[in-house]
């Protein structure tokens, strides 16, 4: 990539085999159905090892050299006409799956990289860097925290010793290193891995953005900044019929103001959202005024001082509310990530490929997290995003349409080989803290 | 009791034995005791089958006729000295307890009877009409709907064939008949009882205010009415991180409307208590915006156009909050009970009891449901409340000083002895319709 500017569109003259995409989705969604057509493979379960041998045998079958590492990570490489010692262009993903999830999500980003390496090979395209495809572990963390473990691994945010050891949550004494070899997927391969040239990855929006806006794909500028917190409101527990309103110390109501006070706040501070999504009343009757309430908030933001200044003001305005009722509150962090910026050049020809395609776009945070923002901190980076019908997400009607898929397989395609005729080391190498947990 | 005011208070020159009526309530207190010093029989459980067992020994012991009907009430009768056909003035309260409550609860009211009984016996007192004293099976509903059963039978608002087939919430095939006839407790004392002349119970507050006013007695003028319904709010989940604040109908949003705007209503309007006690939210995680909301509402108020004002405003101010939302409202009525007033010249028996017995007193609506509510229906009634520190009740912690049991059970004595003395037919009998369902 060269250190100038952002790198030019270079169109092949060809497009990728869009059926054959679609095809490897509905393929890979059979994997793990549920009942309710919906896609169930957690991380580190056999359900993900069978997911991991489809995909890694269609790697090998694309030629592709595969390799797996300590945390389980599969990527498949195909090597450059130039110096082998050249850093790669890296496009990947993850193919495990939330509890009841959907067909696109990391599997889009996985299936596009392989029908990317397909058609160059069909069209026996050599490039000067190699050209790799990654299927990043654990990438929801539904199962082990933190998420995105494997590109954090991979990217050397969090040893991969520590990793192994932690203990599976379906006990038995397992650990993660346990549940990797019985399905096959301990590898040798070294961690942290060789930093890429560049890493692209394309994904589902995730979100409602695009539809409503009637846009087809999106230039990611990087990932919110996230705020997971648990609240503990602690008043005292009375009979509903008995206390007076006066004599009462309601958790209940406090948390109320809480939710009312976030959404007041997330809707005045730009890009602001905000979420009040678990709740628990203690003792839960219907006839006891709740003395204890438990809650959790969710606030993001790309900016980081907007983050901070809505997280200050709503603790304010929450102990102003508890103080007047009489509630102690008590806080403890879940998660906390700071914003991810992706590289200004690669959002650039995002969007560049997107005009040449003839696909209107827009820039756009995003929402929930991703492997990108792993990559991100050692190599310039970018996502593209295309549509989410209704916004779903996580979902058995997580759904985006066949003619977006393909547009999205299409742009991963001009962005990877644009990438690859780029010159030049990686030029812009971000050196975020790296080991700290967030969840999409 | 004669048709004009209240009776006389009678004094007979002598008071109960307050340590026996103490060493009855810590005996009683025994069976059932949990591990952190609570109280659990349950209605109709073998814990329930041993209460009864020892409360029945003790009225045989006091030489009362112990009669058993069919919804299980255990009910001692002290035969007056004139007409054997002249109705019986009655005491009574229940011994069924919540799951792990406490020891005073209805356990005081039968006990204190009781006391009665033994220190008319210990006096050689002969008394002109007969005396009966009251167990009322399963006055909690913590097992079996509606509660305050055994006294709702006896005063014919429900029939004893159709509690008796109610099915065990602990399944196996059981009915509550086969449950009382298993403890020994299924009798044959005919259904709807006899209607007493006058009705009295002497229960805990449950509540703060006696306390907080320090006050010694509470003369109750009634019983709340009340209403318990479940609301659910129906939004659309969607995920926490890409969904923008202007995309959401949150239903969690909703209920917090909902919460505050209950408790301001309950402030504004006299005498009105409300509470949101049990709250349920889906999926329930933390980054996901809640696309349902399940919760419950408890609305009391003396004064029945009182709670129906609440309630019409409630509603109107939730459809507001949720159509601004698009969120949808579905409600479903789990309680509702009319007030019950009790008889004035009861009322002001007790007051009159209380000032002879030199103890403050004030009026008092009960906020809770209670055994004297059914009588309510049929006979002059009172209830006669003492403090409970911390207003605690249905707890482990639930207490009432060994000073105030005694005093309690002297204004039992007393306003026995004067129903007792007073002459003539019941005159007030409010004919109430029976049968709806209600909890404390």
């Amino acid at each position: 990539m060269p250190g100038g500017g952002a790198p030019e569109v270079r169109d092949p003259g060809f497009r990728i085999n869009g059926p054959r995409l679609l095809e490897d989705i509905a393929a890979l969604g059979e994997v793990g159905r549920t009942p309710d057509g919906g896609v169930e493979r957690l991380a580190f379960t056999p359900a993900d090892g069978l997911g991991r041998d489809l995909v890694k045998g269609w790697m090998e079958a694309a030629g592709l050299e595969v390799r797996v590492d300590g945390i389980g990570n599969v990527i498949g490489r195909r090597n450059g006409a130039g110096d082998p010692a050249r850093a790669a262009v890296m496009l990947g993903s993850h193919i495990d799956t939330v509890g009841n999830g959907g067909r696109y999500d990391g599997n889009l980003g996985v299936l596009a990289a392989l029908e990317v390496v397909r058609t160059l090979n069909d069209h026996q395209v050599e490039t000067g860097r190699p050209l790799e495809i990654g299927a990043f572990s654990n990438e929801e963390g539904s199962r082990y925290h933190p998420d995105m473990m494997g590109s954090l691994v991979y990217t050397g945010g969090m040893g991969v010793a520590a990793a192994q050891a932690l203990v599976s949550p379906d006990g038995e004494g397992q650990t993660l290193g346990d549940e990797l070899a019985a399905i096959g997927y301990r590898g040798e391969a070294p961690l942290p891995g060789p930093v890429p040239a560049a890493y692209a990855e394309l994904h589902i929006e995730q979100g409602p953005v695009l539809e409503a806006e009637g846009l087809g794909l999106g230039a990611v500028t990087g990932v919110q900044g996230i705020l997971w917190e648990e609240i503990t409101l602690t008043g005292r527990a009375n009979h509903a019929g008995t206390t007076p309103m006066r004599f009462r110390t309601d958790a209940g109501v406090v948390m109320a103001e809480a939710v009312l006070l976030l959404r007041r706040l997330a809707t005045g501070i730009p890009d602001q959202v905000a979420t009040v999504g678990r709740a628990r009343l203690w003792p839960g009757l219907t006839n006891v005024v709740p003395g204890r309430v438990e809650f959790t908030i969710d606030l993001r933001n790309p900016d980081p001082a907007r983050l901070d200044e809505a997280t200050e003001r709503f603790f304010t305005g929450l102990d102003n509310a508890a103080a007047k009722e009489g509630v102690t509150v008590a806080r403890r962090e879940l998660a906390q990530f700071g914003p991810a910026v992706f590289d200004e050049r690669v959002i650039s020809l995002v969007e560049a490929v997107a005009g040449h395609l003839g696909r209107s776009c827009r820039r756009m945070p995003s929402g929930a997290g991703h492997d990108a923002q792993m990559f991100s901190r050692v190599c310039p980076t970018g996502m593209i995003f295309i549509p989410s019908v209704g916004g779903v997400s996580h979902s058995p009607r997580e759904y985006s349409s066949d003619e977006d898929v393909v547009a999205g397989g299409n742009a991963l395609l001009l962005t990877a080989v644009s990438l690859l005729a780029a010159d030049g080391p990686p030029t812009s190498v971000r050196d975020a803290p790296a080991g700290a947990s967030r969840r999409e």
